[in-house]
């Protein structure tokens, strides 16, 4: 169950307020549209439907000062979309601070992972 | 929406494979128990059933080297329980990384935050 092989690793939530968070899953969909250039695309890359990738961009774009993604809204078939500077600038921000947060509790992530029950023993 | 007039604050979840991971909830439930004494207790001041409580109990007691609560299971209305030395060095260390992360990051959250909307205008 626990051995996966995989190291442990930190999921980091920013929460700025009741609706206004940033996490793994919101950097990794600005990411997307920025590799790929659209919205749709990103959402498939992620296994997420075009309806909830929008909703979560509707959500950055009023959380922040400006919009993080800009786009023609072409549907679930077409437009483009692009991070705007500030879009880029959240992202390098929320990794920034992840690797932070992981370089600094790395020993503290090291001793827990010690307390595992089976931590080295192949499945 | 943003303003709560709380600063922001970060939610870490730490990941040790695909059913074993801790985060705020958990480490909160471990503290609740240790404080008052009893799971069913600990879970209402969650507001958490005590099925509920009970199955992260038995989430975290098979995670680790050794349970982190011991019960006597005396059921819903009875039965105390308290925090094993285990139990407290995982509290312990959870806290640890969170108090280290947070800290380490600080000056990141600080400039997203100043990119969010109406930061400093009250609703």
């Amino acid at each position: 169950m626990i051995n996966t092989g995989e190291p442990p690793r930190l999921h980091i939530r920013i929460i700025f307020g009741p609706n206004a968070m940033i996490g793994p899953g919101k950097a990794a969909l600005l990411y997307q549209i920025m590799q790929k250039g659209s919205i749709s695309a990103a959402g498939r890359a992620m296994g997420m439907s075009y309806k909830r990738a929008w909703m979560l961009i509707e959500n950055l774009n009023a959380m922040f000062r400006e919009p993080l993604v800009e786009s023609n809204r072409g549907g679930p078939g077409g437009g483009g979309a692009l991070l705007t500077p500030i879009g880029k600038e959240v992202l390098r921000l929320y990794r920034q601070l992840q690797n932070d947060a992981a370089q600094s509790s790395a020993p503290s992530l090291e001793a827990l992972s010690l307390l595992l029950k089976d931590r080295n023993i192949p499945e």
